[in-house]
């Protein structure tokens, strides 16, 4: 079967563009190749859509996650096949833990090709799934705008989803003339549930050592308002989940503690808790499982108390919370102060209290910095007023793609990326996109030449002392990894930094200067 | 539940260890993470196996499809969960086109430890299936060796095929003691069809217009021979398959085309012909659907007729039908003289001719090239004997990869990467890896700052010239990327050619000293 194209500008692809623009969606992170070439003709048709190239899929769908989390809507992806779907799940699965909203389109060939089963066919579904909260095929060009909305529908609902789109070919370049785009049914988030504002009001009037673990809206700023009132009301204790998608915090904000990454910090931080309330927030999980140790850091006997879930109104079951416990205005502690700015040795303590000092202010800071970052929350509740995006799902190499897509959404913000070397170089490619968009990006690469986080765990597995095959695999030594030249490489100024002052010299020159700067610090 | 760790030496890693090697399975490319913390101590208590570092996992995978189509044994690799297997996947996708043999170890959460879905969690199989021909989760410590074993069993029978181990890290660290290691069964290549051959023979003799279309093991100096005698004796004419994990090829050997990639060359150079002998080779496909155009471009009617499978042995396979046929002695047509060197202006054709006079006796060239190398056959059927690895599944960022395997199988033999800018980027980090493990690489990108290929396929969609929206996705200049720059960042000394004698020097200067050297070859 050879089917004819339609005309330009009536084709399936820009009847899927049209839906795209018509539901907000407005921005397409891309990576394209030959089966998604009428999808780029139909974009290069549509002047609204603002299309930025990633030169790896995995910047392109990291970069959405950030894009999305600040901007509060989904943006586009543009993928080719199975291969560049694989490429880009990394991400997803960050972005799935995230319940960042996100609408993936994946090229495919045409219909009728695929059972030839050319070089580049593969089971997309089957590879979508486990990164996708929804996965759609398009089955026809007419179908292509009803898929659409139902895909950004899908990706929209509260809390949010990763929404994979399977775009056949034959259906991008067939004729689908004056199609009306469809308007995506959005759900909004659920009103608090009155039984669950009960049974949580009555758990933290019964005397019993509460935590109340916050995630996903309710870590921002008016919502954590919300529950220190709570909190100074009750005696609870206020926990943000392990990892968040998006915090809002610094001076005169409320100050709140992560459950730590590390199993036995985690142990300590919820020991002799008698009850958890869950605002949004998972069980908390220790990150792997470790012989000797259990999975939960949680203590046994600990009740579990759901105040609203992931998908529900959680400043608004917050706000119903406080009502029902009598909760008054909030105490705003202050916030430690920040040691003086140190010289000499440059170490991840010196780097966070000059964060902590120079921050500016409403920065965004994306923290990919792994081993290195685990205590730069104590140094910078003090800060000027700030958004702190994590890595969620563990998957390496989301720090750079997350910063440029939050950079994209919010152009009059400083981006700080708290970045670990052996994490960076997954997506290093990030670094083109922020030169090519002149994206306002501060990078901090960590340059400890080596997968810090791993030696530690192999000490911890009682191994001894590294051989050279550990060595061989943990070390990122020999050669070391030169960023400033990787940075230049690919068109974003960069300089190294070996002191404490050096160190804070370039930070305050990046923070008062635009465009993407690369700070190497060799810790 | 919290298992105890068995002791280090007779843990399931170790036994996971002992099988790889007693199955002369000694190369392990790894990206190791947490939960495979148990096989890096293992792995480490092994001097026998050589562990090779990528700094993103489609470097592994690439890195191990080289060195199994070279060293005709496959290489372990070691990836870290979902996420990491994610990452892994389009070169696994190339190679599960080449028909390549691999064993892939992927590390998850203890099995106790995966109903709390902690954030790392993933459906492994789902991902992991599309691009694997085998795929098995092994079910308890005592499982490995057996487990192991029919790993390797599955990824070593004929043709080959990539298959994927899910290691839970319980099992990991639990206690296997005194295992023998489990021998793999290797399944051998199906000897000859006599029924097949006979009609093959017969095909041959009916005075129809034939062309017998090679790949896999039918592409090595001997067999083609064989089919050259063939041709001989019979008229029919040779050619392989548009895309071969490897070709012997150079003065002396048999000259063959592939099937062109263009779709209207691919139809000219087969047309006319009414029958098509498959000799381990796939029925032709065009490489993706177009409007208007075949999905095939096998003449209508062509009767087509399978001699081998890949899993059959096709040198004996093509002895069976020149003995059937009454073949001779091959005649060794001579190469097409190759054109004097050029100066001036450095274009692809220069490029080739400079290749098709220095490349050195014995190398191994791996082609990801795109569009600037669609011509090079032409120039190098004279050169010195060398083998031809090619991207085979159309997934980018192969070609580096490939060579890092490539040069760790054959330390002896000279490597040369023939890379196109835009698919380099997909897998940059080879280069760090070709760095650390000194291996004798000249890449050569071709650097002409753009998806040459899609603006090529955009003119073919008819949209006109492009406007903003599809430059932004199609050109890589502004900023142009420094390919010298991104080597010396990963230790790899670098060049930049931008004149045909230019080129010429820096290529002989690379092919003079051992280690990896990189060309920017300005196109």
């Amino acid at each position: 079967m050879t089917q004819q194209a339609g005309k330009p500008g009536e084709t399936g692809a820009d009847a899927l563009c049209d839906t795209l623009l018509a539901n907000g969606v407005d921005v397409c992170f891309a990576n394209p190749g030959t089966s998604e070439m009428h999808f780029v003709a139909a974009l290069d048709r549509k002047q609204q859509m603002r299309c930025v190239l990633g030169l790896f899929e995995g910047v392109v769908t990291g970069a959405a996650d950030g894009y999305a989390r600040m901007a509060g809507k989904p943006a586009a992806t543009l993928l080719h096949t199975g291969p560049g779907l694989a490429n880009a799940l990394a991400n997803m699965h960050n972005a799935r833990r995230a319940n960042t909203p996100m609408v993936n389109v994946v090229g495919d060939h045409a219909s009728y090709h695929l059972p030839y089963d050319a070089p580049l066919t593969s089971d997309i579904e089957s590879l979508a799934r486990p990164m996708s909260g929804h996965v759609r095929r398009i089955g026809s060009a007419a179908d292509v705008s009803a898929a659409t909305a139902e895909s950004i529908a899908a990706a929209s609902r509260a809390p949010g989803c990763v929404s994979t789109l399977i775009l056949p070919a034959d259906y991008a370049w067939g004729s689908a003339p004056q199609v009306a785009p469809v308007k995506a049914e959005v759900r909004a988030p659920a009103a608090a549930d009155p039984g669950r504002v009960a049974a949580a009001s009555k758990a933290l009037k019964n005397g019993k050592k509460t935590v109340v673990l916050l995630s996903g809206t309710a870590l921002r700023a008016t919502a954590l308002e919300t529950a220190q009132a709570i909190a100074d009301a009750t005696g609870a204790t206020l926990m943000a989940q392990q990892s968040n998608g998006r915090m809002e915090r610094g001076a005169g904000r409320v100050q709140i503690n992560r459950v730590p990454y590390p199993v036995d910090q985690a142990i300590k931080a919820l020991e002799g808790f008698e009850q958890i309330i869950l605002v949004g927030a998972k069980f908390p999980v220790i990150f792997f499982g470790y012989p000797g140790k259990p999975s939960t850091p949680v203590p046994e006997g600990c009740e579990r108390i759901t105040l609203a879930d992931p998908s529900d109104d959680l400043p608004g079951a917050l706000e119903a919370l406080a009502s029902e416990v009598g909760a008054g205005r909030p105490t705003l502690t202050t916030a430690p102060a920040i040691p003086d700015l140190t010289t000499g040795k440059l170490t991840p303590e010196a780097i966070a209290i000059t964060l902590g000092h120079k921050l500016p202010e409403n920065a965004i800071v994306c923290d990919e910095s792994v081993t290195s970052g685990r205590d730069f929350f104590r140094f910078t509740f003090g800060s000027a007023p700030h958004d702190w995006l994590q890595v969620t799902g563990g998957a390496i190499g989301g720090g750079m793609p997350l910063a440029t897509g939050a950079a994209l959404a919010c152009p009059d913000r400083k981006v700080i990326n708290l970045q670990a070397d052996g994490s960076a170089m997954y997506t290093n490619q990030a670094l083109w996109t922020m030169a090519r968009e002149e994206l306002d990006i501060c990078v901090v690469i960590f340059a400890n030449r080596r997968y810090a986080i791993l030696q530690g765990e192999l000490k911890g597995v009682g191994a001894g002392e590294p051989g050279r095959n550990a060595q061989r695999m943990l070390d990122l030594d020999k050669p070391a990894l030169d960023f400033v030249q990787i940075a230049k490489g690919m068109g974003v100024d960069a300089a190294r930094a070996e002191t404490a002052e050096g160190f804070t010299d370039l930070f305050e020159r990046a923070m008062k200067t635009t465009g993407p700067f690369l700070i190497e610090a060799v810790i």
